[in-house]
């Protein structure tokens, strides 16, 4: 079909503000491991997509996905062997105090749930998130994206921080400082909500900061906010729906790098490979004090099919080695950002966790000010060259990039090559 | 394995308060039809499962799950034909006016979705129920849970309004006069919203009010309550997760026997025949309106698998005649339970809407008082007797029945027998 007339079709059908990637929209129609191809059969290497998590259409995946929905597929107010083994099998990869699981289909849904179990084990209703988060599209989870969701503007039970970024730092704070600083800005948040009489529930992050623009936060940074966090009986919700899964290699989840335990940890994006799946990891106490308070019944999650297709997922990542690739494919990446950055004056900063990178582009690398407009040009003519990333940051000036877990040496090479040409040719 | 000791692992793994059906829990393990079995072999005829709506792993959805997951399952930031496909088949069954669809991926977040379209739209905040309601279990959702969701309790932004119920009526007011009743309960509930200063946003309901009893509207009732709604500036929304997608037969939505158009539709539980897949039927403009207001993007909601998934169970609603079905099957059904009534003095009422049926069981026939307790023993006896059942209503003195929809003659003759022999062992 003409691409221009399924566009026009697609307005018609879903209105004209569904979101769509680049300035000529791609109409993929296939997809295996880090490919995917558009209509034209035009291949494409995906270094952006981190739902399909073990590769698009792991057969492996795509097999557990089969075999279960022609058996089975119905919810958990019946007894079934799947969710309980996913389950035991999933908390098992977390700090033993976080025993329990909770399923749930979206990373909304999941962070929904944090949200009601932290505000009512404290009675309060304070959350902190950083300035530009989002964590999702529901009333109360788009209250938290303070930057840009229009629930946040009048929300008085959400606070942000600034983002902890030891890249760009605060004037007049010496680095070795920086942690301090940022954690005490966690603490004035916990008094200002006290003291106008909303209290304090909890401190939600993303362990990676992904969506702020994968910023390295100050060491201890984390360690000082979420012990100022406990000693105000507030909880601490990792929102992993992006780092969680070995995405960092080194961990299964992001927040294991941070010497922190969180109360609470929400899970989504690669969970099922694609398929809706989304979970909390919680403490079993709260998640008793949860239940009693409230009954919580989802009809599709933790169903025998999403069990057996996240079952499978962690299969293939423990058996082709993902976590470790992570490491060694990711730091092959890293080095060669790096060695763009020597070259490319506008690179500022370049950031790897894993298989998940940012560059930080600007104007000049002293003053660090966000560079406008490049990182949309460069994300557009990568996709002309056929390689997938993105953009993130409240500036729109970081690329983002965050491939399928089985990236290997060649594409990193390939990827490498065209983000040259690709600042070579502004 | 042991019932006894999954149950135990999953005490455990996900906490004892996540709901389980029946005094001795069922262990399902294969599903076919309108057809579960248990680990011992046990086969049971399922007069329960909506969600399964064309049936237990009906052969042609499970193909279009496996065909498109193993091709391509990306979001919707690409083009793909599926969703536009699936968005265009499916506004077809709409009034003219209910244009555009928007996907989630379960029955709460369709929910969230329609209220903060009608939060925005209207700039107010007051949603009008029933005071019986259940809608989904996120925090805005689950305020509109007036009768035992906790979030409900402090909440100020939702009324419920009596269940507008033919069969129990209201002391003082003559039959004929209980549409306009009910309605004006809507009226006052607008008004008391807007005295309030919080302001009138819309009315949301079931309507083939299904967690309340499936009761019988007074007829004309919902024209009335609608045209209050649109007087007021608010709108109307139908939540057909429940009664949606043929369910009674004689049309696609339930609110298409009423004479009215809803502003905005959601949908979820049979869409995906099980797999987590819900959506959003409204006005174009309405969507537009909420889409230049706030992004909306959903990682999972409309991948092409889901959207595969969907267009299936719409081709067997159709090609097996299963609207049809329902009528047919529907009304030997109704006749049975109303012979069955004629027998068992405990029967007070019988009520059908294609295949979905209710028994409310009342201590006497002239009081209509609920009777405590015998329908869960009911729904436990026809458990053994391999028929699976359940109750609902705020006295738990309601038996619900709704089958997946391939429901036969043979079906129907079962369940009768069942419930008659339960029905005379009491």
């Amino acid at each position: 079909m003409n691409k221009h007339e399924l566009l026009a079709r697609r307005h018609k059908a879903l209105g004209s503000h569904s979101p769509l990637f680049y300035e000529e929209p791609l109409h993929l129609v296939k997809g295996q491991g880090v490919w995917v191809w558009d209509a034209s059969g035009k291949r494409y290497l995906d270094v952006y997509n981190n739902v399909p998590h073990v590769g698009h259409c792991h057969p492996r995946v795509v097999e557990a996905l089969c075999s279960q929905a022609s058996v089975l597929n119905t919810h958990t107010r019946y007894l079934h062997e799947n969710i309980v083994n996913y389950a035991e099998r999933l908390t098992s990869l977390f700090d033993s105090s976080l025993a329990t699981a909770m399923f749930a289909c979206t990373g909304s849904e999941a962070n929904e749930q944090a949200l009601r179990m932290a505000r009512h084990h404290t009675g309060k209703q304070g959350i902190i998130v950083t300035d530009s988060a989002y964590h999702g599209n529901t009333e109360a989870v788009s209250e938290l994206g303070t930057e840009f969701m229009p629930d946040a503007v009048t929300t008085k039970r959400v606070k942000g921080i600034p983002i902890p970024d030891s890249y760009k730092g605060v004037e007049g704070v010496a680095p070795e400082d920086l942690a301090d600083h940022y954690a005490t800005c966690v603490k004035l948040a916990i008094e200002e909500f006290e003291e106008e009489g909303i209290g304090f529930a909890g401190l939600l992050l993303c362990p990676e900061f992904a969506n702020e623009g994968l910023v390295n936060v100050p060491p201890g940074f984390m360690e000082k906010a979420v012990t100022h966090v406990h000693q105000a009986g507030g909880l601490f919700i990792a929102d992993e729906v992006q780092g969680g899964f070995g995405r960092t290699g080194y961990h299964w989840w992001s927040h294991q790098g941070e010497n922190v335990v969180p109360d609470i940890v929400t899970l989504g994006k690669p969970m099922g490979n694609g398929h809706p799946l989304s979970g909390v990891i919680v403490r079993a106490d709260l998640l008793d004090e949860f239940g009693q308070w409230s009954m919580y019944f989802n009809t599709f999650a933790g169903n025998p099919v999403s069990c057996a297709v996240g079952m499978a997922v962690l299969d293939v990542l423990e058996e082709e080695q993902l976590l470790q690739n992570s490491v060694q494919t990711g730091a092959i990446v890293a080095q060669g950002l790096r060695k763009l950055q020597n070259r490319h004056e506008i690179i500022g900063d370049v950031r790897d966790k894993g298989l998940f990178f940012a560059m930080e582009l600007v104007e000049d690398r002293n003053s660090k000010a966000p560079l406008a407009g490049v990182a949309g040009r460069i994300i557009n003519m990568m996709c002309k060259k056929g390689v997938l990333i993105s953009k993130i940051g409240r500036n729109d000036n970081i690329l983002k990039m965050r491939p399928p877990m089985p990236f290997n040496k060649d594409n990193a090479e390939q990827l490498l090559q065209a983000l040259d040409e690709c600042f070579s040719a502004l």
